[in-house]
């Protein structure tokens, strides 16, 4: 069943305390599909411009992912460049350069209006809505947002809401949607708009899913080395999509273990820079990382205390 | 088998966007018994001025608090005055008086010495050393401490470390004492400095148990209604030994659902002013909110992917 991402392709210059990239494959669909692909076959639809190095993209997971759906547009392609703090706490952007980006209008090849599961990156919503409007039948929805669009076009990304199953945000943008500081309280105000669950993401302390009636936590992996946070979100919607389309079940019980395939990929992202977390990681990897992270919130049962 | 703690009995004044109190019961020692004699009798050893109110004191969980060791010195008492920021993530110090606090030289009272189970609240690091060498052959010693004894103390909280059990302190205190932002790697700097465990509490988003070879988390129970954020991880620190005490066991299995019944006790502890959040709270509601717990983080099985 089709795995489909809309999202940002981006070149990234990116500085922390530990070294810098210059122009490295970057944006939101490409840690999606890379993280995702080592799960379930991904299709990407976004836009680059000419000088984009494409035989680069195509190079990633080649057999899994399927770049066909990336138009190649006259003009410079998306360029972001950010600088994070000494402790990877905070991070700047230096620059933002849209460039083919500013006039991307998402348009689906054939097939793909008949994809199950679908990862709206963070894009304009009325574009994001766009997307939902080319696509017959999809199984499950997720989006993602940004204070960006918070602020500038609330009226709709409040009607995105009532037309997706999940939104998958970081608490910052929970809470400024929301107007609400408590976590809780602003995850149950967006189930109240639509979705049915809701993914709160909190860096490197882990993320949240919640349900009407059922709240789940998903710690972080311990990293004594973390090197670049940049698209550790995006790496982790790629493995609970990813999940969830290998395995076909949208159950509470199933969207936790995809939480925790989420929560491994974004372990995977931020240990490299840019993607290069991912490079020689394989099922077998996934899995071993998925089996520590069972112990690393493992409570042996006992008897209740009387 | 006794379970003893040192620490501060003062009075509270805190100001927060929900209400205040002025000169209620607060301290480290008091906290962490009224949620420690949840699970099992506390013995309190400290100090109050002649101003104190200690038939309030007194009436708290009379039966399994033992406040004899609680010296009455000629003076003030405690005083704490702090008022919290609008999200509760921050709170400034508006005034501290120690009177009697600042010349409280902890005397264990005939039978303490022979304590099995000892919580070093955060006091200077000389007086906890000062306690252990008044106990003779104890199972377990758990310490707190703060920024104040990590920069003034700091040889006096090192020797210290060589003779406690288990380090348990608040991330920004680990970072401050091993000098790393990273909080796994200033986990394992404490570590390699004596305690065979240290438990490091995150706030709203939980605590680590870090063992030599395994680490546990226990996220903060989903919480709507937070109105006083003071006293959370004494009675955390309290649930804990609680636990431990009762069940006399220091396995690392058993400390994770030590951890579980701490994380519950500092979720009572919150949700009301000063200590109230604890009136009326049984036996059956702390295992009601394990319960809870558990579903939190719980990720049925299934096959591995292949």
């Amino acid at each position: 069943m089709t795995l489909l991402v809309v999202g940002s392709v981006a070149l990234d210059s990116v500085y922390t305390p530990f070294g810098e990239t210059a122009d490295a494959l970057g944006g939101s669909a490409v840690y999606f599909a890379v993280a995702g692909a080592l799960l379930h076959p991904v299709q990407v639809v976004g836009v680059v411009g000419k000088d984009y190095p494409v035989a680069q993209l195509e190079g990633l997971g080649a057999r899994r992912i399927d770049w066909s759906g990336v138009e190649r547009a006259d003009g410079e392609s998306f360029r972001w460049k950010g600088k994070y703090s000494y402790d990877l706490q905070s991070r700047e952007t230096l620059e933002t350069r849209l460039g083919v980006f500013a006039q991307f209008r998402p348009r689906l090849l054939p097939g793909h209006e008949s994809a199950k599961f679908i990862f709206l990156g963070n894009i304009d919503p009325e574009l994001q809505l766009g997307v939902l409007d080319q696509v017959t039948q999809p199984r499950l929805v997720v989006c993602d947002t940004m204070n960006y669009w918070i602020q500038g076009k609330r009226e709709a990304l409040l009607g995105l809401l009532k037309r997706v199953d999940i939104l998958m945000v970081n608490d910052a943008e929970a809470r400024e949607l929301s107007g609400d500081w408590n976590i809780h309280r602003a995850g149950r105000w967006i189930l109240e708009r639509g979705p049915s669950r809701v993914v709160i993401k909190q860096g490197e302390y882990g993320a949240l899913l919640m349900e009407r009636n059922r709240t789940f936590y998903a710690p972080a992996f311990p990293l004594e080395e973390v090197f670049d946070p940049t698209g550790a979100g995006d790496a982790f919607a790629g493995g609970f999509m990813g999940y969830v389309a290998r395995t076909g079940d949208l159950s509470s019980d199933n969207l936790r273990r995809a939480m925790v395939y989420g929560a491994t990929m974004g372990s995977f992202a931020v240990a490299h820079f840019g993607i290069r977390g991912f490079d020689g990681v394989g099922l077998g990897d996934v899995e071993a990382r998925v089996a520590a992270f069972h112990d690393l919130t493992h409570v042996a049962a006992a008897e209740p205390l009387q």
